[in-house]
């Protein structure tokens, strides 16, 4: 009887770090895919995921609504406890043999919570990273209950170890996000016009120069600055006066903040470089990326996919502090003037070399391997 | 202005813990004592906790029912799900400065979650320590949430740093439940009738022979075999035809088990040597603890108070491996026989030296201090 | 395409109180059943319906853990609101085209509630009639959202149609409990011994005499005198001192007095004339009541199945109060000596006249019927 | 010792249909109010009321976040049976006398159902009204909940009584909000320059002709067809080419919807004679509404507060069919068409005479007398 594998896809990112792992899930001749779409990859605000996990070809075994409406950080901590309660009612329905848990966002905590106290064996996504802010806590909590850690690079498995875990139990498998990456770099071309198919809104409407694009998140531990954060960018941006598609952020306690000085600076500028995107197939929006002269904003996508990629990236502020990165990444502060110079710098410099820190494009299969192959065991114990 | 410490107690055992700890608070001239009372410290079935915090003269701020019943592990990850929920909305009205955490329990993370993704700094009692079951997974997770340790042991301090938490968070306070137990070494009489004071149900009605305690709890990873498991040690300490104090375990998935073995083991014995009881006061349970002969079963108390106070203990199964011990501890499996040959063997040792491995008994003072006097700060990193 | 019907079951009684419309709707060609179980049916304390519904051959599409333990009426309403936060999750991925909601009970009113905001129409069954207690408020609220009315009396229709209900969305269909029923009446023969098929703890072991069956349920908004009712009925049945099969109580506020009142009074009394069963098969259980001498309590069954069997039933308290009821009823209060007196006056009495007040045995159709045909239509407006 | 009166309060239109009540239960000297904010009116996007409670004086007991994100009805299920959940916990700490619950929204009945179960009476204001879609459903359900019935018309109350309440219940107060527009019919003078005070986006910057008001709210039960109903209501206004003054819909499950027509609208036509505003204090609304030259919509203010203050209404759609209205609405389909006839109707009608269908200005004092005097029971029966 094949292992039953239930993989919890709660936002429209961890879908692409995820995608490829359920591909070969799902031609395993050993497992059994079960799939759980929940909380913001089920809302339109938030690009609706679900529609691209449906139209990839991926049965959805169970749907859960769990976001709290918000911009206070109550309303966080009552996601997950929601989440937890019902993913248990999920988990207690399906009966999988293993939950499969992506990186550090409080659905992530909160799936491996219910699959532990549930006694069902946790492999988690992407542990051992290194970050700021809440998910930072988060992921090396789920490193804690999880039970196989599949983790992107070989120094997040030498942290993982450090923090206790058993040795056989860490897998080296790279990131699934890299095998999109090496699906494009393949095959670069920029196949679609990105307005026709995803509208959007603002004053472009054809890319014919070269491009930026940002992708800026609120960091939750200082949401109440998210307004601001952006709008630096935003003034940025504008004054480079570069095409510039921009996409709006996902799901976060500070998101209405974000979002908030997106739309005032809009309606006081209305900046005809930039055209805003809710959201974009994966793999479209990695072709725009591989195109693009920068990608400016504090998305992981630029120190993971991009570093695959080549593409020069601005990043901004602490988001990313402390994940590791190639030599395509500067780092600045919010500041607008820093980040003018530094996609100043960056647009001049072109593509750079790919870099396989982050995985070598194969991913998914490695991971399929070890949902496979691992014993599976709920018992552990600190090695020290 | 004070700063607010909100403390969350959540179980009969819990209380035993931070009791000291909530004095200490509550008599420091820089902190406000907010108190949660919640769990199965509210309910009948587990010994109405709630009441003894009240006659012990706390004011309660906010109850949280919020235990699920059922005999799955569902219902666990459920009542964790519920506990953050509801504990969200409570922080959010009490606005505390620094939340408490006490040990591993479901309760305990839910605490955790919930402060964390609120950004309120988490200070947790009793991590670093290594034992068996789901425990040892939640403990750990909660250490990676947590801002400040305030842990029992050295080695325990050893371990929290080794999992990459910053020495200057981490305090080597010792347990509060050894203050209590130090109280109780200073002045030990059986100043009390058990019988009188607490009912319970069975065979005995007065103690005047040396007497023997048991406290069993379900291993909740392996909750379907409870009920055996208690059987075996009621077999046991039916043969050994001592007069004993027999305590219902607290609430876990398994409970159901471990109570319906109780219950058929009296319908088809009724053991005239064993009586039982629901609850205890702490301070009281520790003297009659402290007149026994040997404490059977798999409580903590054995390996930590009665270190303290030189008590044999005879610790059955897996629940307390890994936990560092004294002199006074002889473990053994589940089978009847072992547990027979041990408890002659301790009952005929008499008591040990006092052993200060979890505290010296001034541990609620020193986390009061910890509590007014550490800088609060909820960003952190891995060291490593 | 057949319509989906969602059966949403609770509690054991709700169960007897369905079964044959499940079976029917199973069995229409134009139906299609999801069933899902919860709350009490699923608890061991309750004696896990669960079980009964799967040896009787029902597929469960759906189970969900929502009842709280507590001893307060916290519990009852935060059970209510788990129940509705699941069920909805249930729904949205079972998209049934009716829900079908059975009495008076709190989770009756969590379905009835989802379904309405999800759009879904409801079927109510056992509308219109008359109780006392929370049921009461409860019942007539689920009409208020209902959109199909199956109603087991004449009389209970009326009270729907007055309540401002459209004439054409009520239908008499009888109570399905009665089905039960009348399938035991054809062949009423006790084929099996209820000791060793159910087990059980007590005195009796064997049926040689005439006997008595006793269910007694706390009344729940005065639960904290469940303890003292039950006490009064259990020293009227020692008195009488007929040999008497007691059954236990099913979830509610104040079980867990109605349980302690049963387990002290055996610990003080230990009567060899009461044996206490948690739980039996509704058609095991129907066989004992037909051939039993009385039925004592405030079990809902004294009322439907007894007037159609003819069994004397003693009503005790306020719990039936306002049902309509046949001439086999004899109503006390909580008292010992008027309950003591009644159980003598119905145990010379002997059987009474089958009254079909509550259903002629055909129900089960008849709802399957209705459910088939029905227009389906959730937008409604009071009649006045 | 004064009655503790606890008032939920979950929505920006509900605060102003109790503030006077707020007021007089806070000035009465026999009550004591105990106010919970919850829902929508913590929320920024449907206009925060809690900071203008907060700014009228009152202080708030508890905050409950309960609103779940989505473009689902589950996520209105789920929010009902979250706010059930949370509700009873506050009503557990807080140990009120009576709750307050307020019209018709799923809060409502979260309210009515936690307190129920509880049983601490219910008194529910402006029950017995018919309208369209599930309000009407969940408002008659809270009557059978409900206590105390504290209606708004004459007729409403004779609705409540052929429900089958009792007569002594039922008590015909008038709507408090009533007593807001008198307030403002005594004084009516336009004292403020909504622009500056409110912020908001669009074309206007001034207001010196006469102009109009919209509200216009998604119908539930149809919530895909939100988007189109408002548009065509756009298209009327937009081609009537007044000065318009277009408020923002309030929390409901097609909400989304709305919004969203109304984005697109904005950014197709950018309609220079529409100004957008979120939110405005209630007073200010009402004084904007008495010197408009209409009110367009289906806000129940055009019905209540307008037929006082003589506004003429146009009232589109299904969801205030049933209620009782005065001279002064014409009501309409959701047509571009019909809705600009009626509105060029209305508009060269003028100011029509003041209606006390609703209220004379006293319901307040009215309904705090009430609860102060009424007999407190929890036990009903339908009075057939």
């Amino acid at each position: 009887m094949p292992r039953k594998i239930c993989v919890v896809v709660t936002a429209r990112p961890s879908y692409s770090r995820i995608k490829t792992a359920l591909r070969a899930i799902q031609e395993h001749p050993d497992l059994e895919l079960q799939l759980v779409v929940a909380a913001s990859a089920l809302l339109d605000r938030y690009g609706t995921a679900v529609n691209y996990i449906e139209s990839d070809g991926f049965k959805i075994d169970a749907r859960v609504y769990m976001v709290l409406e918000g911009e206070n950080p109550a309303s966080m901590a009552k996601t997950t406890g929601l989440g937890m309660l019902e993913l248990a009612t999920v988990f207690d329905n399906l009966k999988p043999d293993v939950v499969v848990t992506v990186a550090d966002r409080f659905e992530t905590l909160a799936t491996a919570v219910a699959a532990s106290y549930m006694n069902i064996p946790v492999a988690h996504i992407q542990g051992g990273e290194v970050t700021g802010s809440i998910d930072e806590k988060v992921r090396h909590a789920v490193t804690k209950l999880a039970d196989l850690h599949l983790v992107s690079t070989e120094y997040a498995g030498e942290r993982v170890k450090k923090m206790g875990e058993e040795d056989r139990k860490i897998f080296v498998t790279g990131c699934p996000s890299i095998d999109l990456a090496a699906e494009i770099a393949d095959d670069p071309a920029l196949n679609f016009n990105p307005f026709d198919r995803y509208g959007g809104v603002g004053g472009l409407h054809e890319l014919i120069n070269g491009y930026l694009v940002v992708m800026q998140h609120p960091v939750t531990t200082e949401h109440e600055k998210a307004r601001q954060h952006v709008w630096e960018t935003l003034e940025a941006v504008y004054e480079m006066n570069m095409q510039t598609l921009w996409f709006w952020p996902n799901v976060d306690a500070g998101s209405d903040g974000t979002s908030n000085g997106i739309r005032s600076f809009r309606e006081k500028y209305k900046p005809e470089n930039i055209h805003f995107f809710k959201n974009m197939e994966p793999t479209d929006f990695l072709r725009l990326l591989y195109s693009s002269k920068c990608l400016i904003g504090n998305s992981s996508v630029g120190i993971r996919e991009c570093s695959y990629l080549g593409v020069p990236v601005v990043n901004i502020g602490t988001r990313q502090t402390g994940r590791e990165r190639g030599a395509n990444v500067v780092d600045v502060g919010y500041g607008k003037d820093e980040i003018l110079a530094a996609m100043r710098k960056q647009t001049s410099n072109g593509r750079f070399a790919q870099d396989k820190l982050y995985g070598n494009g194969k991913a998914g299969t490695r991971i399929s391997q070890v949902l496979a192959d691992a014993p599976l065991q709920i018992e552990k114990r600190l090695t020290y």
